[in-house]
C-alpha cells in the first residue's frame, strides 16, 4: 500500500499513523487537520510527508483514509471525504462511539461504504494532542472491530492487519454491544472524573484542595485532563447507552449514600468487598514502555499479523 | 528513642514503621496485630523484632505507640492502649479522618492526651496489606498534622521529625479543615470508584466488560482495590463532611446528565474544559521508585529533617 490520508492529527490519529508507517503499512502519510500547526507537527516528528488543512488535497492522493476527529464531527468530515474518493480508497475511523458513526458513514459514503471499516483502538494518554503521540501507544492494547452489513472482506483484512502491525489485538463485536460496554468502561468514568474535578473546582478553597491531592486522586482524575471536545462529542454521540449506564451508577450511588447515612456498615462492607474483588481481577496497568520492551524482538512487520 | 509499638500492621503502618526504623528514629519495633501472621511478616521483612497479638505486651515495652488500624476501631484500641501506657509514652495514629479519631483519643487517654499527636500521611498503594509495604511509600508525600488543644510541643516535635525522616513534608491544618478537604480529594473518589465497579459487576456481561477495560478505567478504579474495611470505616467516621461533598458531586452530576439528555454541547464543553484545566494543574503522578531515586543521596538519617 502506498499513501495514507490522516484526517485529524490528534493523539490517537497521530499515534496510529506513526505506528503504521513505522510498521511498513504505508509508504507515505498526508497529515490533514483544521490546525495547520498540528498537521505540520506530524511532518516535524517525521511520520508524515505533507501537511494540509484541505481534506480534498489529502484524500485525492490517498489509497487509504483514517478519520480521527471528534465523533460528532465525523458525519460532516465523511461527507467531504466522499466527494474526493477514488474507486478503491479504503476508509476507517478511530471513534469511541460506534452506532452513530457507522450510521453517518452509511449516509455519507453510499455504495462506497463497502470500503469503510469501523475500528476503535482502546488506548489513550494523560494528555491530548499530537505532541503526546507515540508509535508505541497501541502496544498490547485491543482494537475493537464492529462490522457492518456491507463491509468488504478485503477492506476489513487490510485495516485489521494495519492495527495488528501497530501493536494491538483485534476483538470483534456488534456496534450496539460496543456502545454498551464502552459506556461503562470508558465513557462513564470520564464523565465522573470531569464531574468530580469540576465540583471540586467550584468550591471556595479549591486551589488548596488541588494542592493536597495524593496518588489516588491523581490516578482517579487522570482522564479528566483528556480532550474536552472529544469527550463532549462521545457523550452526545453515545447518549442512549451512556444515560442507561449513568442510571445504573446513580442507583448504586444512592444505595451507598443510604448505607453511609444510616451507618449500615454491613451492607457498605459487602459493596466495597465485592467491588474490591472485582477490581483485582483487572490487574495493574502496564506502562507503554514496558509493553514496548516485551515486544522488542518484533522490529520488522509481522507477515502473519 | 528506643522502642516503637506498631498497633495494626497493614500497608500504611508497616511502611511507616519500616521507614522510621530505617531512618534511625527507632532501634526496636514491636509489631502488634489481630492477625499474628501479619505481625510476623513485619519480623520476616526485618523492620520489627517481635510479633504479638497482645496490645498489652506491645505497649508495656514501648516508648512510642503508632496506631494504624481502621478508623472506627481506633476508639477501642485507644482504650486498651491507655491501660498500659507509661508516663512518657508518645502516641500517634495514621487515620484518614481526624475529628472523630481525635475525639476518641481525648476520651480514651484523659490527661495523657497531651502525648497524642494526630498525623495523617497522604499515601497509599494499589493493594492493601503488609506484603505491599515499602519504606519508600512516603517519599515526597505530605503528612497532615491536625493539632489539638492539649497537645504537648515535645510530643509534636518528635512525631513531626519522625515523619519527615520517613520522607514526607508536614502540612498543618485544623481537624475540620482536614476532614472537609480529604472528603473531596480522597474519600469521595474512593466511594465513586467502589460504586462504579460494583455497578458494573452487577451487570449481566460483567466479566466481558472487565476484560475490555483500558488504561483509563484501570487508573480510575485503582483505588477500588483498596482495603474495604479501612474505607468503610473512613466513610462512617467522616460521614458529615463526606455527605456534604457527595451532595455537591450529585448536584454537578445532575447538571452533566441534563446537558447530555438535552444535547447542550455548549454547557457540557464549559464543564469539561473547566475540569480539564483544573486537573492539569495537579500534574502527573510520580512513581515511588522515581521519588526514591531523587532522594538517593540521603541514605543516612537527615539531622535537619
Amino acid at each position: 500500500m502506498a499513501t495514507l490520508a490522516l484526517v485529524g492529527t490528534g493523539l490517537i490519529g497521530g499515534s496510529a499513523a506513526w505506528a503504521m508507517r513505522r510498521a511498513g503499512v504505508f509508504e507515505r502519510v498526508i497529515a490533514c487537520d483544521l490546525s495547520l500547526a498540528s498537521a505540520q507537527k506530524a511532518c516535524e516528528i517525521g511520520f508524515a510527508d505533507l501537511a494540509t488543512t484541505s481534506v480534498e488535497e489529502a484524500v485525492r492522493q490517498a489509497d487509504a483514509v483514517m478519520v480521527a476527529v471528534p465523533v460528532l464531527a465525523m458525519g460532516k468530515v465523511f461527507e467531504t471525504i466522499a466527494r474526493f474518493l477514488r474507486p478503491g480508497t479504503l476508509i476507517t475511523d478511530v471513534g469511541s462511539s460506534r452506532g452513530s458513526v457507522i450510521a453517518a458513514a452509511q449516509k455519507a459514503f453510499g455504495g462506497h461504504v463497502t470500503h469503510y471499516v469501523p475500528l476503535h483502538p482502546i488506548a489513550g494518554g494523560e494528555m491530548p494532542g499530537i505532541e503526546y503521540a507515540s508509535p508505541d501507544l497501541f502496544q498490547g492494547c485491543r482494537t475493537i472491530l464492529t462490522p457492518h452489513e456491507k463491509m468488504d472482506s478485503a477492506a476489513r483484512d487490510f485495516w485489521v492487519s494495519a492495527w495488528e502491525k501497530a501493536g494491538s489485538r483485534i476483538v470483534t463485536m456488534t456496534p450496539a454491544e460496543h456502545d454498551e460496554i464502552f459506556a461503562y468502561v470508558s465513557h462513564l468514568p470520564h464523565v465522573l472524573a470531569y464531574t468530580l474535578v469540576d465540583a471540586m473546582a467550584k468550591t471556595s478553597d479549591a486551589s488548596r484542595k488541588f494542592s493536597l491531592v495524593g496518588a489516588g486522586f491523581r490516578d482517579f482524575t487522570r482522564i479528566a485532563a483528556s480532550s474536552p471536545a472529544m469527550w463532549r462529542d462521545i457523550c452526545i454521540a453515545n447518549r442512549d447507552a451512556l444515560l442507561k449506564t449513568l442510571g445504573e451508577f446513580e442507583a448504586e450511588l444512592a444505595l451507598v449514600r443510604k448505607c453511609i447515612e444510616t451507618g449500615n456498615t454491613e451492607e457498605l462492607t459487602e459493596i466495597f468487598e465485592r467491588a474490591s474483588a472485582a477490581r483485582r481481577t483487572v490487574g495493574v496497568r502496564k506502562k507503554t514502555a514496558e509493553l514496548a520492551q516485551e515486544k522488542q524482538p518484533q522490529q520488522t512487520p509481522d507477515k502473519n499479523a
